[in-house]
């Protein structure tokens, strides 16, 4: 799979750079019949956008354009191009670190890898790319919401950050409802799915599925989740495995937890090298977060729901009885 | 990306059961030219196999036999397929319990989105399937090694596990001498592509980059990585990122680190129901791993290999100048 | 997508050379609940066999053994691996060849592409990889004839064909009871999934549409197939379309039509070179077939049979409503 | 793989409908420093545009825009979005039919398959998302010239069309300099890929390698290229395969050939049945081509770049030795 495609049946493609002209998506095997418009974008939108006095005063509208895919207000099938207009973008603040590589970026790695970059304001690794997760995700969600799938998100509080510093954080996901039996046997495991779509958001460092690093010390006869019957409806009487037993959904809530690791732009003065390997000192200009779970948390919910979606759509040819119902109506 | 197919640019698609007639696998886009044969698996067969007190007493030849793609002594670039013949299945052991869902493990979770499952040594979900993926990496590390990586690992050491019990513990693997630059931006980034790839083994429950969990409570001023020019070659001071910026590979060790959960098969009685819901207690018989991290780790080499020979493929048409290099000799 | 892998959303990956000890594919993504056993191959695989006096003497049982994926007579949801064990193999018969290129095959191309190859039998280039095919349709088979498509074959009649020579033919595959509604736009289309799917049968070097090459002399107001109800169903007066109008299918008969070439493995005196580019006259010894159309038509019904499955798998996530019948039953 | 996505290594994410605000796509996998500025486009757009008395009146400026992987005149590796803003667009024109199944469209199938359309100009199967190919493979051949390949194309003479009708014809694509070795065994076949890439183009109903439908009545001692030994380099004294042989290029002149049927959109009078399967006489309005050849060349010409660039990237990991020319510069 190529580095900005995701998922394997419901298929997002994203594009653009923090200080381009716009960022965006193309969603293909879009279900035809769901009801879309341009306003059901807003609520996540804002839930990501900067509101805390620890997060960047940059200020963006971010407001979601449908390009295709819709008509009369309902998906018809074909793909859903989305779209959003950068504004407000301040590139001269990147001038005078384009040749610098910010500790704790991508700089150094783009440039061992394609030899060129695009600096300003981090370019394709800014995580400005995040809103268009958030985006498709609004669409995800209506997939998961179809058979009633809740998708929370809870962050751990904003700390005291010292002066001109940032901090990390974790940020817990919680999936309710999720019906058992969605997930793939072998590398195609639901948690699999979830640990690449979480890490795949750029400050996330840990996953953890249920119990998660306590594993390691947890004996077996405490860890097991024993099954029960609560009134005909087979479950378990613990849920320290998140809600994943061999990679496949069982029921239970689906609980995942990041760990965000602090924004590598602080206000210090950093060591660090320039593109010919010359050692310097830097100070990072510009706006920037100094926590970023509150603002991590809108796009992990958006990578579940995604991955969800994904996961509901797979698993429709599961059993060839399925296959009757869609097509013996 | 169905379930059991693993890899953008070398594709693995694995197959078996635990007491099926064979386990294997076929690997598609392998590069011509790479010297392989039956010897090549064993050190690495032999490193995955019961050898400890507290691993099960099943004992497999664990033989790779190459179906193809090999023609005297090298690889074709045809697929190569790998198969082990299954042996010493004692699959009545099973007999008593194949209509009881076992607290932790993925019968239920089978038979909820299956409606069918073979319940002989666990079928498709049982570790057994893990002995392919060692297989798949011998093959792969002949490309990782082909540009120096260096794959190792280490696990927590073997506690003193409670009788007819079993506990969790942890495996750290580190590849050395990554060049910079392998993984691909947002969604296909190094540390995403790990993170499934560890999460798809079976009990592992979390997986950290680099410094991991800890980021959490980092200070950005501490976690961050300063980058400095050691004999003309730029480097980071200090390893917090574990070797990825980004989601690119920077040069430095790449480290990670999983979480593994007990093996959910104890020999204690314990609570469950039955496939229609009855209440029970059950005992499982068979034979059983009481700590996985010794086995789990040459699996998990396995896939740091698949996953860095995948990057290496996929890296090698990053840069237009490249192509002069394999076209224009 | 890798070359030995076929399908969107069933995904077959083939193995095997002429010559080595077996051919084989694994199937992911199958339905569990299907009817399975060994004897449901025979049937397919004895049509395929030689049996006439055009055909090849070489005898093979092509005896189809299923390795996983099946439990008590039903798939279970994990991936089938299917093996043909390879007999009768005459491998001194291409020794005095094995340096040459033969004309007409693909030993040059191969040994442009990867430096080396497997010339015994033509290794992975040889017709003897349609077994899988056929194989792998047989399951394809089970999950279009489970909506009410028959897929059949006709074959231009054997020719006269001058001693020691061979000669081209056709194939039509037709498909019926399709429903409406399977293809997808664009890239997608139901009729370029099927010319990609019979152009890579070997022989095949033309692939037409209903009425095919004929259309490029036709008027609009001739070729245009005007739709009517009859007896409440939309269809169509003509058919010229073959079944598909935009890439998806219109509930008409499905109608594909294969030119074949002359097998090119011929006994008489051929010029050519050698890999080191020495011109040179041969002679090819061995069993050939001479006259390719009956052996492909099975092979060609088993592309068929894949290319639809996999669009009936693909077209059950295109309307929400969809979703509905599957999950909330 | 989804239908609006296309390509194995290079991948291409259309989207866009006929009357919508803008068609356009993503492409991901693209290598870093191409040279690449919006003008670029000009003269391929310019060749798809109508231009002669038998195409569509419809003006478009066609201009496509770079929203993202460029920076300062080269490509950066991230993904390249390219839009084309929607102008002169006449929806009205279709208000009359909005509920008519028109003869050789897609309405029908569509209904039939999503349950819902965009009726207006045909919406995504109108022949306007063909723009966005020629624009993606005007990318494409950078990479595919930087080998040194040139395509052309040629079709049919515009002939004498009965007024108010339209008339099918032919393209026939060349690709010059194509080196040997391009194209993956068994399904990857570089004409299997080229068969589908030209029948997913709307009005293509045949497409033929080489001697194409020829073939199924030739003797193999006149089909047979015999190779042939020319200062030193190896070719063939004769082109009947079409530049192919088993799936992979053989240096010389790939030639494709496809039928083009007569333009569906017609101005005489035609029978036809509404959307609730009322049986009636329809009369098409708007603004319409008569004959697709001249339109379709760039098309196809813009398809084979894509299938060549993808092949070429695929191709540089097909042996081992070309990791050293990569890796240990």
């Amino acid at each position: 799979m190529s580095g900005s495609l995701f998922g394997n049946t419901l298929k997002v493609m994203t594009y653009g750079e923090s200080h381009g002209p716009a960022i965006g998506c193309v969603i293909d095997n879009v279900p035809a019949g769901i009801d879309l418009c341009e306003e059901d974008f807003v609520y996540y939108m804002d839930k990501r956008k900067p509101q805390r006095n620890t997060d960047t005063p940059r200020k963006e509208s971010d407001t979601v354009k449908i390009m295709s895919g819709v008509f009369k207000g309902k998906t018809t099938g074909t793909p859903v191009s989305l779209m959003i207009v950068n504004e407000n973008v301040h590139s001269s603040d990147y001038d005078n670190i384009k040749d610098l590589y910010r500790p704790g970026h991508a700089d150094f790695s783009f440039d061992a890898k394609f030899g060129i970059r695009d600096h300003r304001g981090g370019g394709r690794s800014s995580g400005r790319e995040t809103a268009v997760r958030v985006a498709a995700g609004v669409l995800a969600r209506k997939i998961t919401e179809r058979i009633g799938i809740e998708i929370i998100s809870e962050y751990s509080p904003v700390p005291d950050i010292p002066e001109l510093d940032s901090m990390g954080g974790t940020v817990k996901i919680t999936a309710k409802n999720v019906p058992a039996g969605l997930g793939e046997p072998v590398f195609g495991k639901l948690d699999a799915e979830l640990a690449k779509a979480f890490m795949s958001v750029g400050a996330v460092k840990a996953v953890e599925i249920g119990d998660g690093k306590a594993v390691s010390s947890a004996l077996g006869s405490v860890n097991n989740d024993e099954f029960t019957n609560v009134d005909g409806k087979i479950t378990t009487k613990t849920n320290h495995a998140g809600g994943i037993l061999g990679g496949i959904s069982n029921g239970n809530d689906i609980i995942v937890t990041a760990s965000i690791k602090p924004v590598p732009s602080i206000l210090l003065p950093q060591n660090t090298v320039d593109k010919n390997g010359n050692e310097c000192e830097m100070q990072i200009k510009g706006r920037h977060d100094k926590y970023l779970p509150p603002r991590i948390a809108p796009v992990l919910e958006a990578m579940t729901a995604l991955v969800l979606a994904d996961a509901i759509m797979t698993n429709m040819t599961s059993r060839i009885e399925y296959f009757d119902r869609v097509y013996n109506k």
